[in-house]
């Protein structure tokens, strides 16, 4: 029997604690070659700017195998609509039955992106976070600076968006969820005082600058999911003495870590996977003064883990009734 | 607002007049190349002998597009459980809103493809069908027969297939539906007497031999879907006055066509597409003595058509109350 799961039941179904074990041992099992994730399906609709994405995969011997469907739409906010819609479909392993539908609306993507920022901060965030820099004042930009809490106790927190109105009303809302935001003109005044930096914008051109960076930040970059993105100016890189990617082989081909290789500033051998990282935490951060970057250009295993594990807590509090 | 159609609702969603239009407006839709269909995604399970196809796409300019994802896994019946399973999901082409979620369990493949049938004796099947034989005992062998029922008045039908005792059991099921079926043994003898020959079977070796077929009968192969499978002798392909194939393309890759064309009896450039067909009936059988072949290997335009059928009876029902 199929069931379906509408957003509300869904959102009742994430713990922390469960979402950030599953979403840890899927990047291990990415790095360590025991998923199957063919390429990426896609559908181009031009005359609406619009794209449809099918992202699917296992990990080999679970219970479950997972399709994800994203679109985005993007002259849908002239039609009162969200730009992002889409679902996840957890079927079985072992008989290839459809066990669950989850209309999730998109926001299990954004959800994984976001406890995505939180593990690497977990492993390369300095131990004293001084103040929070988000870059960028969309739903990442909430999301990440939301998810944070779980990994540091700092809540003080700096927004910087190309709209001041927007970041302003940014800087209220996440106050009212326990944070003391302040909104600042220039990047460069968000990166003087932030010493844990998370870049959320869909720029094609570099946002912050190698010489505003300070010894021991730690940049997470979540924009540049496709080629042509671009958050970071290469040179960070030059300065960073560790350089994390969810999957080396995407961010070299798209991420923001691609225009660092280009540029000859990366040294692609010296990169380590979000994977690595986890399983050995002393490739992570050992010192104060470091500087390290997180590149996230997002792996189906993390929408795999994310469905699977909703969907398991789903069955559960069914099973209890 | 998504919504969730289970089996039975598709199933009385479904009128013949309305599924004939919508299956012939899609083969011209994919023949004048007004769609666009991506390359299959493709999950496989080797432990398990199962797979996963993703099939998706949309014709240009209409209300919807849709995924379909059909899973085969191949040990079920051992587990009490069918071999294939699945859904299709029709999404707006407007704004990428998930629309509706057929949970068809396979039911809407198999009817497309038995509707596929119809249509190719339609226009070449000779005017007066002496006997219906049915080559194999499956779903496909059942649904074919039953849906030629809107295409000829003749209900005289015979069976072959590997298994006598499912043979006499589809003889007694399909008597049932209106049919006097005989099962024979040797697809000579079914040959002998049927000038409407459908072949559902998953065989990887020519069944039916160029010698036992007479003038005027008409053959429809629906069992070569993949590479390797075969159920014509190629040189079935030599005696035929018209060969015609679902796609041109995907026939003369993998269907029982490429046999043909691999053994050089087929000149590619002479076979018709099924939509050709549709919009130039003159392409078709002119005479009673003729021989011709419809190669069907399934196109994804048929699932788009009937999921988006299927899914608008349904709106339309529930809008009435």
């Amino acid at each position: 029997m199929t069931v379906v799961y509408n957003l509300d039941q869904i959102k009742s179904a994430i713990d922390f604690e469960s979402l950030i074990a599953s979403q840890e041992a899927g990047f291990v099992a990415y790095s360590e070659g025991r998923v199957d994730v063919p390429p990426v399906g896609y559908l181009g609709f031009p005359e609406v700017r619009g794209d449809c994405h099918i992202k699917y995969g296992r990990i080999l011997g679970s219970d479950y195998f997972v399709i994800k469907v994203a679109t985005g739409f993007y002259d849908n906010p002239s039609l009162s609509l969200s730009v992002g819609s889409g679902l996840m479909l957890v079927f079985s392993q072992r008989n290839g039955r459809l066990e669950g539908v989850l209309l999730d609306e998109g926001f299990l993507t954004d959800m994984r992106t976001a406890v995505a920022g939180a593990i690497a901060a977990k492993y390369l965030a300095p131990k004293q976070v001084q103040r929070i820099g988000i870059v960028g004042t969309g739903v990442q930009a909430r999301m990440q600076l939301d998810m944070l809490k779980q990994e540091t106790d700092c809540r003080e927190a700096v927004v910087w968006g190309r709209d001041r109105a927007k970041a302003t009303e940014y800087a209220e809302e996440m106050s009212a969820k326990g944070f003391s935001v302040e909104a600042v003109d220039g990047i460069r005044n968000l990166a003087a005082t932030c010493n844990l930096i998370v870049t959320t914008t869909p720029s094609r051109e570099p946002l912050l600058l190698a010489s505003d960076i300070r010894p021991g930040t730690h940049i997470t970059a979540v924009g540049a999911d496709a080629e042509g993105k671009q958050e970071l100016d290469p040179d960070i890189f030059a300065k960073a003495d560790i350089v994390a990617a969810d999957s080396r082989s995407q961010c070299i081909d798209h991420g923001d870590i691609s225009h660092g290789v280009r540029s000859e500033v990366i040294d692609p051998t010296t990169l380590i996977e979000l994977g690595e990282l986890i399983k050995n935490r002393n490739l992570g951060r050992t010192s104060g003064n470091q500087i390290t970057v997180a590149d996230l250009t997002g792996v189906a295993v993390q929408d795999i883990q994310i469905a699977t594990m909703v969907f398991e807590n789903l069955q559960f509090k069914h099973a209890k009734g």
